[in-house]
């Protein structure tokens, strides 16, 4: 087809979005020009704008466009109050669900030998000097329960214990509204193990 | 939550595309910034790039760059033959799916009174100075098989007969790899109906 290039370039562009493929990236170039040219110009920008300022908090490790994050500055958050995580989107889902008022740190990753991720790769040199500095008082692990996620936890856990800081662990069980009958085997055994009184 | 307002400026312009919400939004965002930057940045220029240089093929009404577009341009096409489509991305479905070589119209929408939408507001005067001009020999009416794309189909079909320009309409009946059985009766009642010598 003597198909308009740019319109091409705009469509390859769009297949860069995650669960975009290339009749979906069509439809939202085609959405886009025929009927939201406003909005995709608003998309440009935000996205060069994005792109240009914002890094990494240099304390936290979170996206952040300044140099310390937003949370990292808020002196009404308890410093001594540290929760882990695996990615900037688990903050925003924590902070958008809990009321938990202490601080972050984002790992940005989880440790993988088998990918060639070690300790350092994941900021944790970064945490040991935090957990030195005697400020944090309990350490909240909230990676992910797979196999990796469960290592981080355990092995940020044995670093707490050498600082003589308290590490605990997020609950892991049946979700709400989750029947019994449908959960996977290793969360129910984990709800069992888990158990507390009532 | 003490968020960057430059991310949730994102999030918020991700969701002009179609079919995205605030949770897929964010998924992109946090994908785009912690995996693709590259991938961001190309888009951001593609939008903005596609959004300044594209216009409508003063010709055909598709979407193009030049005041002529390509298909219109390319003197290898039969200008006897013309098609008319409902949208620019029915003109890329029937150019990527059948060797029609012949050249399109761009209705961009198609009559609809109750939504005030006329002949002139889809552009079907540019097709009577078209149909003047006497070059035309077969109208191909490739409308969508709707209520409205029907009669839009039905009125250019009487203005080619005005202008003595033959107007044949694509077939319409069971799609391949479709099962009878799961077929909707008006598709079935309009294949037994339109059925052809073997």
């Amino acid at each position: 087809m003597q198909s308009e290039p740019i319109l091409q370039d705009l469509i390859q562009a769009l297949r860069c979005l995650p669960g975009v493929g290339q009749k979906s990236a069509q439809r939202m170039a085609f959405h886009l020009l025929e009927r939201d040219r406003q909005g995709a110009f608003k998309l440009a920008q935000s996205l060069a704008e994005a792109v240009d300022k914002i890094g990494h908090c240099s304390v936290c490790q979170t996206l952040s466009s300044a140099d310390i994050c937003g949370l990292c500055s808020d002196d009404r958050r308890d410093q001594q109050l540290l929760c882990i995580v695996e990615t900037p989107a688990d903050v925003m889902a924590i902070d958008g669900a809990t009321s938990f008022k202490g601080v972050y740190f984002v790992l940005n990753g989880r440790l993988s030998p088998l990918d060639g991720l070690g300790p350092a790769d994941i900021g944790l040199d970064k945490l040991v000097d935090r957990l030195k500095m005697g400020v944090i008082k309990e350490i909240i692990l909230a990676t992910n329960p797979t196999v990796e996620g469960e290592a981080t936890a355990h092995y940020i856990s044995e670093m707490a214990k050498k600082y003589s800081v308290r590490a605990t662990r997020i609950a892991h069980g049946v979700p709400f509204g989750g029947e019994l009958e449908y959960i996977d085997s290793g969360t129910l055994s984990h709800a069992f193990s888990g158990r507390s009184e009532v």
